[in-house]
């Protein structure tokens, strides 16, 4: 059994490989909620879509986000009507929205809902949220010399302002009043391997660490965890995890990583490009496992989840 | 001046009718919100979207509701994921919706996302909801062999049960509550004319009236008003208007409609095929004003509009 905590893009990435090497029975994802956002009334969850669309097959390749063969013609009348949409929305990607917030107002749970729509996408691993309570990041930006510092959502940050401003805090509005969703503590406590995937250690990962009880669980079986870096040779493969650890004291690279995961893991799966930095990541007590970690292609995303895998067999 | 009580279809091909006799701005569309409808998260107002879709030139006139060159993609995905999606949603229509419900979301008032949408496709006439607060038509179905007397909304009567059940009753939750929408008592007190367009008494028309302060305005200037009749020849043209008369115990005829709204108005318009019952009309204190009242074409809606208006000028 084998428990991914995850993310979206990269998370989505990982467990591909992962149910190429694992029965999709045996794989469950608990994936990050905060950056779940409600728009024009509908509740989206970016991670839990990612995830689920990419272990479908539905996603966009190219895009890397939402359906393919999609259209927008949803969007572009919201637009012609005048509305600043800067949130895409494809109108198949609506459906997704639409059956959720649905079942959400009948007083379903995520976890539920994530339950269905991963099996109505022919899913056999589980998808289920870290949590059923709204969890919300706020990104607090940088001052700027036109603009104080302000606090906006995460989605606000990511998407409507493509993650370049800096950053200055980052908190989990709601997190105290969260719990673990129905599953998620018996997934790690339970998992022969719990891997945390390569997704940004701040606000995708961060979150899930948060949720009370998520941490204590995983330390509980620290020696059978292992992470994949998402920094490889000091940047991100994708969004701004590198700029902001950085902004937030965080060294970008595996060495950061490892510092901010080491009461979690007991292995960290970084990238050849970093094997200089095995010794400073095995000083941290995260022993380093180097290898090939750019899943540029499905062999290697599996041959990564077999080396993850392997590491803390 | 005219101002015009409306419900969908049948109010929506008078006030073509009416904008081709009265310039634009001096139009007003006063229309029913009883049907509106919360589904998937989206606020749907069914009779402002089909007025103002109408007058547009937007409306897909085979379907007679929705937008013209629709397409289907989000509605076909959210029945491909499972959901019992009984309400016809196109593409660009829930653009509407998502601007609605975004708008109001956001503390804008029906009204004012309603006037935002009108100038949005370019109308030069007024439309408001009667009401800003939320009123809902209920409806009690008849008991049938099979199942006892129930209430359902309105949509679910009218789209998912296809307006076929018989009406025990109907009411029209929160309507003590509502207050008329700014500008409408204006606009009733203010018109040359105030026309009752052709559409069902009961539960298009029947809100509309039922909103406090609304009969009392009509009632205090009731010369200067007249109502078309929806029902010609004992038959509504569209919908279930004449079954729903006289399940509720009220004649389904022009006679019946005279007697429903007599303290509002002083004439009655009414087809050329019911110049029979002139007489009866005239008997309840409503004078009759016998014409073609069937708009099959552009032509036949503005001379309708015209000599309505004619009636009480």
């Amino acid at each position: 059994m084998i428990t991914v905590i995850a993310g979206g893009v990269g998370a989505a990435r990982y467990l591909t490989g992962q149910l190429q090497v694992t029965p999709a029975p045996e794989v469950t994802a608990v994936v990050n909620v905060a950056d779940d956002v409600e728009l024009h009334g509908l509740h989206i969850s970016p991670d839990i879509d990612t995830v689920i669309y990419t272990l479908s097959g539905a996603i966009d390749r190219n895009r890397g986000w939402g359906l393919a063969d999609e259209t927008w013609n949803a969007l572009n009348e919201l637009r012609a009507l005048g509305l600043d949409a800067w949130f895409s929305l494809g109108d198949r990607d609506l459906a997704t929205h639409m059956f959720r917030t649905t079942l959400l107002s009948q007083g379903r749970s995520l976890s539920e809902v994530t339950a269905r729509l991963a099996e109505a996408r022919g899913l056999r691993c589980r998808v289920m949220p870290v949590s059923d309570q709204p969890i919300e990041t706020r990104v607090t930006l940088a001052a700027t010399r036109h603009e104080a510092q302000r606090e906006v959502g995460f989605q606000e940050y990511f998407v409507r302002l493509g993650h370049q401003p800096d950053v200055a805090a980052v908190r989990f509005e709601g997190i105290e009043a969260a719990r673990p969703a129905p599953g998620v503590l018996e997934a790690i406590r339970d998992a022969d391997v719990v891997v945390i995937a390569p997704s940004n250690p701040v606000v995708s990962i961060g979150p899930v660490l948060a949720v009370p009880g998520v941490s204590e669980a995983l330390a509980a079986r620290r020696d059978r965890n292992v992470a994949v870096s998402p920094i490889v040779a000091g940047a991100a493969l994708k969004g701004p995890a590198d700029r902001m650890l950085r902004s937030l004291g965080e060294e970008p690279s595996a060495v950061g990583v490892a510092r901010l995961y080491r009461d979690f893991i007991s292995k960290l799966v970084i990238d050849e490009a970093d094997a200089a930095l095995a010794d400073t990541v095995a000083a941290m007590g995260v022993q380093p496992v180097v290898t090939q970690t750019i899943m540029s292609s499905p062999q290697a995303a599996s041959a990564l989840a077999q080396a993850t895998v392997a590491a803390v067999s």
